[in-house]
């Protein structure tokens, strides 16, 4: 007899990126043209020599460092958090109003698991972020599909007309992945005022946003006094300080709805790493330049993109920036074949708009994203020829 | 209009070790009895010297502690735990029947969840481990509570006859957390045989095995062959080698079973630490004779435990092993108002019954968990005198 499987697993797709790896395992690559991997975001270089000795000192010789913390996180890093996003977004965040998770992926699934249960709507902009749609899957929340059109910029008025009554949030990632767009103010701002008239959460992802090309602050959601009674906002340390491996994140939201994130977290996590956390507020507190100059790196990478996608017959770039662009591409083949082609006859990996949109989507057999965050700009020189040699 | 709240987290209490802490919060305790914390179990020294040269040397050096690893783990870690699992159970258990999760808890709700969905059913034995109560009530899962009675040891019989057509899986911790009992083998055949029966999965949270006081293997689920078809066991890393603050635990089941905990890992965690894996890996292969040596120590407090109790009128040992007695008290009074009670006149902090007991449960009343592991012999001594004096 086999053992019970909740039927709402059997009903949630395995993690693509993982599929994607497996497109790639065993095929060897021309010695001249090498795999180019652009599936993934994510750093692939140490962190700075500094930071990675704060970690080993801290290893040693901070007996805390070990030691279970509290549930919510470090109280020095909930603090550097509160008062240096007071100062970036010009509003007031308290540290009571922060809490650390173990991973930006883990602060989204806290988060939606105190707002919506088995039965009930969330809205998420297409195309979406695959982790996202998974645990919306696993906990039988429905999702419900924003198109973005071609602009890849949702509409507040658009999502509106989706709002039920077992409506519990709206989620928005920006700078988005995949769509790398950045969502204009006004947009945010009007999603807002949606939420906050129908009493609906809006959960806004800013894990790219130290890669934004915008210099001033993204938005202003913050500066409204009444913020927590409609924002949560989640965050990760993974990408601007290199700290993947040590899964740092974290939530922005009223204190009340700590409280509830507290009951999840307790029971997920206990608490988050300890040398991770610390790793993040040394960070927080020593990287700024240096995050600024990884910054004007990923930008002039985009730049590159931008140029490159320009000169390419019959390719759309539809959104690039912070770690990500996404493409549609000219070819009468659906976009998952497509990928898989490339990675044998252009030594490429991207993953398929497919993996991005609902199942059936006629928009994500053209599209394609591209992680070009790892890639030089004579790498995305290399990519674009590629891609112009490329005979279907 | 106030946001959503998914009602199952409505129904669910918030952490009892915090609501414990703010028990003695604010409270000034005598210089000449300072507070005892026996509420938590966990280990509060550092992790040993070489073990922390080697996180830091690995911080520093390895450019792998800083990134994504695979989702289920390090493959050398689950190398390492499948050849010391099935030396030490006399079974087979391979690398791809493991699965590294962010501490044991994780372990615990990434299981449940690929089992049990809304309206489903598991039965735990009393009294239990709260946070396992906690994921299921914040799950929409039943938890159907298991008696067993004055000997904290349960009976498959009487848990057959709480099975109905919802039953998912039955959870069993052993060591036992509250209880200290350390269950038969005999008992865990029992109850495997019954949910390969039923079509059940029988989880084995073994935590504390380390613990164990019976040198030989504790049961003999693994040297069955067809274990993977009823068995999933749970395992933590922050015990042994006191890793409590870098989140390191173990899922060993079937590999289809893991492909689907995969599916829930990658959206709540993406990996585990990577840090903290080198740091259990390096534990394993080096700290084998040091762990013995910390076995022998709590084994020396279990016994000062059970002197202590067995001269302490009125009071009974009902368990008593790995990190935890579990006491009945002499008293007219409520457990957790005689648990606020020895905070303010005995400086004791323990946690009581009514925590680990179905609400409204008489014998949650009359009981009280010990965490005796971080106190040493004499303080012992000491936590016995001041019961002894305590007068209600």
């Amino acid at each position: 007899m086999p053992l019970p499987l909740n039927p709402a697993f059997a009903a949630t797709d395995p993690p693509p990126v993982m599929e994607a790896r497996r497109w790639i395992e065993g095929v060897r690559f021309p010695a001249d043209r090498p795999l180019i991997n652009v599936s993934q975001a994510a750093p692939v270089d140490s962190p700075p020599l500094a930071l990675r000795q704060a970690l080993a000192e801290a290893a040693l010789h901070d007996p805390q460092a070990h030691l279970y913390g509290p549930v919510l996180g470090l109280p020095a890093l909930r603090e550097e958090i509160a008062a240096q996003w007071s100062a970036a977004y010009g509003g007031a965040v308290t540290p009571d109003q922060v809490a650390i998770t173990q991973g930006c992926n883990q602060a989204f699934c806290t988060v939606l698991a105190t707002l919506a249960g088995p039965g009930d709507e969330v809205i998420l902009p297409t195309p979406w972020y695959f982790n996202h749609k998974m645990w919306l899957d696993m906990a039988g929340v429905r999702t419900v599909p924003l198109d973005t059109g071609p602009t890849l910029i949702p509409s507040a008025d658009a999502a509106a007309a989706l709002i039920t009554d077992r409506t519990r949030a709206i989620v928005l990632v920006s700078p988005n992945n995949p769509g790398g767009v950045e969502y204009p103010a006004e947009t945010l701002a009007a999603f807002r005022d949606l939420a906050r008239a129908r009493g609906l959460a809006l959960i806004v992802d800013e894990t790219y946003r130290d890669f934004d090309s915008r210099s001033a602050a993204p938005h202003d959601l913050f500066a409204a006094p009444g913020w927590p009674e409609t924002l949560i906002q989640l965050y990760s340390f993974s990408k601007a300080y290199r700290l993947t491996g040590h899964r740092v994140g974290a939530i922005v939201a009223s204190a009340a709805r700590l409280a509830e994130a507290e009951k999840f977290l307790d029971t997920v996590a206990i608490c988050p790493s300890q040398l991770g956390q610390i790793g993040a507020l040394w960070g927080m507190r020593n990287l700024r330049q240096w995050v600024a100059g990884e910054r004007d790196e990923i930008l002039a990478r985009r730049a590159a993109m931008v140029a490159g996608f320009a000169a390419l017959p019959g390719w759309k770039l539809l959104g690039c920036g912070a770690y990500f662009a996404y493409v549609e591409h000219p070819f009468d083949i659906p976009s998952d074949q497509l990928c898989k082609r490339l990675v044998t006859e252009a030594s490429l990996l991207m993953l398929p708009g497919t993996m991005f949109q609902p199942e059936g989507s006629p928009a994500g057999q053209r599209q394609i994203r591209i992680a070009f965050a790892n890639v030089d700009v004579a790498g995305i020189a290399e990519v674009i020829r590629r891609l112009a040699a490329f005979r279907p």
